[in-house]
């Protein structure tokens, strides 16, 4: 059995970037199985006592330290949490003070940012690309397909409409999404509703084990979900990309942070964000 | 004109870490404008050496160092980024060897994690998460919202439909929408659908103003976008709300991380990943 350690995750806003931050190390020891704890909106030395009691408490009741990982703006809050027994690691102290020399000015420490235009805008553009993916999904109208940033094309269930969806989200891309069907895959052209879009285009594909996989989730048993097809679909599908010079990649083993990623730099798009 | 600073974020991975960091940072730094360039996937020494080239550009071409946010595992394509002209912000550098004491074990140095059933896990709960969102988008069904995590109601254009998405690929959380219709807002009752789950409600509401705004780009001139019918959605939303206990946030000023975060605060939801 591993040993076990458990992990704090304290911040004045979402906890995303204590989480980001601290889930980027701790994935560097495997060896050591960690259960974590997320805690936004510390905002307040009132909230701060309660989560040192927390800490606290976790530690009276093991024989290592809590680990602490916390983004907080607020000196007296961040001083708080700090008193804690756990080991605190500190986002903002690791670097605020070394930035506040580099740009010759005093940080703000105020929490987040002022909402005022910019947020209004991010969302806007956000909603934008979000109702885009959704009313491409599955490729039924080819009307808007002009403006998309990028069009996602892979045979069912190869990944297209998560990614699809994060790209919206995180960065604010246009991203429609076209599922090779059976017909697609029997013709030797680009579907015809693509043809105009060459530049848009970039394919996903996945193995055929775990396709299969997923497929039999959705619909056991079936000619769509059998291996054989899954293998099928695939060749004929990545042989289209090659054939048509299509950038594709292999979803099996990313996540779709990572597959987000790849694509914008292999298709060069401009975030909105 | 606000002095400007060339911030890069470089990550062996997404950069996604890299960026909420210093983002996190640099938004303590509201009088300096800062022009942004994030490289992910900086996993080789060859990689490195061009974007220190990239960044030493950068300083050539400017009167003040470039700041650099790196998130990278391994320690010599970290040396090398940190032989650029720019001031380097190593989030490994400034935690990892105090991890590795604190755990009295080394770290692995290997990037990511490894793609086992652990990603495959996360993917699928996503995937049930997010076709959770999309099959109850607009309420459509009632069938299986006793599978639901959540149930987010609120008039049109109140924020639902990128809230559920949020909640399914940063938590996968199943979040269920429901849109409060005219219909609704006339009768004193709940809607019927959603009097089964009276504790999974969570209500969202908004400003008539940013509401008149967004529902105006879809609609303009509409009785729809009209101020007066979108304050008066608003207050009968809201006296439902509280007449039946549902705990509820104003979206206008926070973003979808905020809301995401303050729901499953509020509502005490568990999270799948």
């Amino acid at each position: 059995m591993k040993p076990v350690r458990q992990v704090f995750f304290v911040s004045d806003r979402t906890g995303i970037t204590a989480e980001s931050m601290g889930l980027a190390l701790l994935n560097q020891f495997d060896n050591i199985e960690f259960k974590r704890a997320t805690y936004p909106f510390v905002d307040t030395e009132k909230k701060a006592r309660e989560i040192v009691a927390l800490i606290n408490n976790a530690a009276n009741h093991s024989e290592t330290r809590p680990l602490v990982f916390s983004s907080i703006v607020d000196e007296n809050v961040r001083k708080l949490i700090k008193t804690s027994a756990g080991l605190h690691m500190s986002f903002y102290d690791a670097f605020i003070g070394e930035l506040e020399d580099e740009l010759a000015t005093e940080a703000n420490h105020s929490i987040g940012r002022t909402h005022g235009m910019h947020d209004t805008e991010r969302y806007d553009k956000r909603m934008e690309a979000i109702n885009f993916a959704l009313n491409h999904d599955d490729g039924i109208t080819d009307r808007e397909l002009k403006k998309a940033d990028v069009i996602l094309m892979g045979v069912s269930r190869s990944g297209k409409t998560p990614t699809c969806l994060y790209l919206a989200l995180q960065y604010g891309i246009r991203a429609a999404n076209y599922p090779l069907i059976p017909e697609d895959l029997q013709s030797s052209e680009l579907p015809r509703m693509l043809q105009p879009f060459r530049q848009k285009l970039y394919g996903l594909t996945i193995d055929a084990d775990r396709l299969h996989h997923i497929r039999s989730e959705r619909r056991p048993d079936s000619r769509y979900a059998s291996r054989d097809n899954c293998r099928h679909e695939i060749l004929t599908a990545e042989d289209m990309f090659r054939r048509f010079n299509i950038p594709y990649t292999n979803t099996t083993h990313k996540s779709i942070e990572e597959l987000a990623a790849s694509i914008i730099l292999a298709a060069k798009l401009q975030r909105r964000f």
